[in-house]
C-alpha cells in the first residue's frame, strides 16, 4: 500500500481547508493512511512537521511494525491524551486543529481541549480522509476482489445447507466455518439468514430458529480479508414458490439488475436509488423497500457514498459499491439481492458473480 | 429481564443529577433498558414523561416486538433526528437534557442540538446506565454464565485443535464453528490465537502463522449467547517448555490466582491489579505486564469497572469481572490466563473452571 501517496494527499487537503493539523481518530481511517491494524491509536497529520502516531503500550510492537509515514510515540495513558500532551509541548504550528467530528465523541473532544490547552482551537473538519478513501487505490481494488471472491463462495456453502428444519444460525456456521478455512480475518458483519416470515426484517441476523419447510430465506454475508470486507446477498425459496413469492422475486431482480446497469463514471448516485425504486414503483411494491440501494465498501463494510435519495455527488471510476434492493412484506417474507460493483472507466464490474436465478431448494 | 426496574432505576439517578431527561445513544445501554437488539436508535428516558424509543424504517417490525417500557416512533431521517424533533415540538418538560459523551459524537451533539432548537440546553451526564449495568440481577448472571460456560467449552476444541504446522486461523475457525453449532450468537471479539513470538502481542488476533514446532500458544476467546459475552484465556505449550518458559507460567498463574482470590465485596478494585502486580514484580516479571488486570463483562466484552491502578472504587456483589494478568517478552513470548469471575456476597465464583495447569501439547 503506498501509505505516504494517501497521507500527502489528505495533507494537502489539509492545508486547503486553512487546517494547520487534522487529529484522526477512527480506526479505518488510521489505517488507511499509516497501516496500523490495532484497535487503539490516534494519528496527527501535520501539513508542515512529520505525521505523529500514538498509541499505548499494548501496541508498542506493532505500532513499530506497522506504521508507515509517521513518528510513534507510546503513551502512558491513552493515545488521545498522548496525543493532546504532545500538541500542547510540541505543536507550535498548530493554531487550529481539525476533528473527525463524526468520530470523536463530546467527551473525547473536550479530553483533547483540555490536554492540548487554550492554544489550540479545535474546529470540525470535513470527512477528508473518507473522500480519499471513496476512491480506491489498483492495491485496494485487487484486495477488494479477492475478498468478494471468498464471500462469493460462501454461497455455494448455503446452497449445500439449507434445508427445512436446519436452524439459521447453522447455516451460518457452516458459512463461516468455511470463511475461516479459507483464510478470512472473521465476517464484516453478524451473518444474516433470515427464513420464512423473519427474511421480512431487513437485519435478520441468524437466529435459533428453523428454516420453515416453504418460504425465502435471505442470505446476506461477507468476510474480512486482509482487512477488506465483501457484501453480498441472495435469497432462496424453499419448496414451490407461489405466484406473489415469484412476483417479488422477479421484481427484486429486476430492480437490482436495472439499478446495477446504470452504474457508470459521471451517473449521479442518486439517480441509482431512483432506478430502483422506479423499477419496483413499476411493480406495486415500492413501499415494501425502505432502506438505500447501497454503500460503499472497503475498509468498513459501510463506508461512503452512499447509495440512496438525493445524492447529487456523480458515481467516480474506483468507488466500489453494494447495489441491494429488496423488499419486505410483513408477514409474508422479503427479499432482497446484492451485488458489489466496481465503478470503473467505462461501467462497472461485477466483483460477486454468482446466478441471480430464483433457487428453489 | 425487568427493564421496567431498570429504567425506574436510571429514571431517578437522572432527577438526582438535575436533568430533565436522558437521551441513551449507546447501544447496549438500549438493549439493557427496553430490550431493542437492533443497530440503531435512540432512547429518551423522561422522569416526568413517558419515555419515548426512535427507530428508522428498517426497524419498525423489530422495535415493535422489542421494546419494553417506552413508546416507540419510527422516524423518517435518522432516529436522532427523530429525537430532536420529537423534543423541539412535544419535549415541554424538558429543558436541560443530558447526553452520553462518551458515546454521542461531536458531529451527533450538533446535530441532536440544532434539531431540538435552543429551548433545550445539553448537558454531558455521569454514565448513569453504565453504572447500573455493573451490577448484574440475577437473570443477567444466569446469562452470563451460560455465555461462559459454552465459551469454556471451546478450549477443549483449541487443545484438539492446536499442533505445530497449522494455521493459527484454523485453530479459530474450529473453535468459533463449534461455538456457532451450539448456538452463540457470534464471538464476543476477534478470536485470539498468538503463538511462538506472536504470544508477545497482547492482542494477536488469530493470523495465518503456522503454530511453530515449540512455544507458546496464547488463547483469547469467547462467545455471544443471548446478549451476553463470555471471556477466557488460555496459554499452552507446544514442545517441551524450556526454565524460562515454566518460570513465566508459573509466575503468570500465582498472579492470576492471588489476584482472583482477592477478589469479593469492599475490596478496592485498584487493590486486585496491585496484587498481581507485586506478584509478578516477585518474580522479576512486572515489567512485562503492561495492561490493566481486568474488565467488567456483560452486553459488552468490556464494561465497567476496569481493574486497574488507582481504581478506589469498591468490588460489589454482582460485578462480573475478568482477572487476566499476562507476561510478554518481546522475541520470546507471552502467556495470559484470564478468569471471568462473578462477585458474590461471600467471595466469588469463577465462570470459567477449566485447568491452569501448564498443559503440553
Amino acid at each position: 500500500m503506498d501509505y505516504q501517496a494517501r497521507q500527502e494527499k489528505v495533507r494537502s487537503a489539509i492545508g486547503d481547508h486553512h487546517l494547520d493539523g487534522l487529529v484522526v481518530t477512527h480506526l479505518p481511517n488510521i489505517r488507511y493512511l499509516c497501516g496500523f491494524a490495532g484497535s487503539a491509536g490516534v494519528l496527527l497529520l501535520l501539513p508542515q512537521a512529520n505525521n505523529v502516531f500514538f498509541a499505548d503500550g499494548r501496541y508498542r510492537e506493532q505500532a513499530r511494525a506497522e506504521v508507515v509515514g509517521a513518528a510513534v510515540v507510546i503513551g502512558r495513558k491513552s493515545p488521545l491524551v498522548a496525543a493532546g500532551e504532545w500538541l500542547a509541548i510540541r505543536g507550535r504550528t498548530v493554531k487550529v486543529l481539525g476533528i473527525e467530528a463524526e468520530h470523536l465523541t463530546v467527551g473525547e473532544g473536550k479530553l483533547l481541549r483540555k490536554t492540548a490547552g487554550p492554544g489550540i482551537r479545535m474546529r470540525p473538519a470535513p470527512p477528508l480522509v473518507e473522500q480519499a478513501r471513496m476512491l480506491k487505490d489498483p492495491q485496494e481494488i485487487a484486495n477488494l476482489r479477492a475478498a468478494a471472491r471468498l464471500g462469493t463462495s460462501l454461497f455455494e456453502v448455503a446452497l449445500k445447507t439449507i434445508r427445512p428444519g436446519i436452524k439459521e444460525v447453522e447455516v451460518a456456521a457452516e458459512m463461516e466455518y468455511a470463511a475461516r478455512q479459507a483464510g478470512a480475518e472473521g465476517m464484516s458483519f453478524a451473518t444474516i439468514v433470515a427464513s420464512g416470515k423473519r427474511s421480512a426484517l431487513p437485519h435478520g441476523r441468524a437466529s435459533s430458529a428453523r428454516i420453515p419447510a416453504r418460504g425465502f430465506v435471505v442470505c446476506d454475508f461477507g468476510v474480512i480479508l486482509a482487512g477488506y470486507c465483501s457484501d453480498m446477498t441472495r435469497t432462496v425459496h424453499v419448496g414451490t414458490p407461489g405466484a406473489k413469492a415469484r412476483h417479488i422475486y422477479s421484481a427484486v431482480r429486476a430492480a437490482q439488475q436495472g439499478a446495477a446497469e446504470a452504474v457508470r463514471p459521471g451517473v449521479r448516485i442518486g439517480k441509482v436509488h431512483a432506478i430502483a425504486r422506479k423499477l419496483l414503483s413499476q411493480q406495486k411494491l415500492v413501499q415494501y423497500f425502505q432502506h438505500s440501494t447501497g454503500h460503499g465498501v472497503g475498509l468498513e463494510i459501510h463506508e461512503a457514498p452512499r447509495i440512496a435519495a438525493g445524492q447529487k455527488e456523480p458515481l467516480r471510476a474506483g468507488m466500489v459499491i453494494t447495489i441491494e434492493p429488496g423488499v419486505y412484506v410483513p408477514g409474508f417474507g422479503g427479499v432482497r439481492i446484492e451485488d458489489t460493483v466496481a465503478v470503473t472507466e467505462r461501467g462497472c464490474q461485477t466483483f460477486t458473480s454468482t446466478t441471480k436465478e430464483l433457487i428453489e431448494i
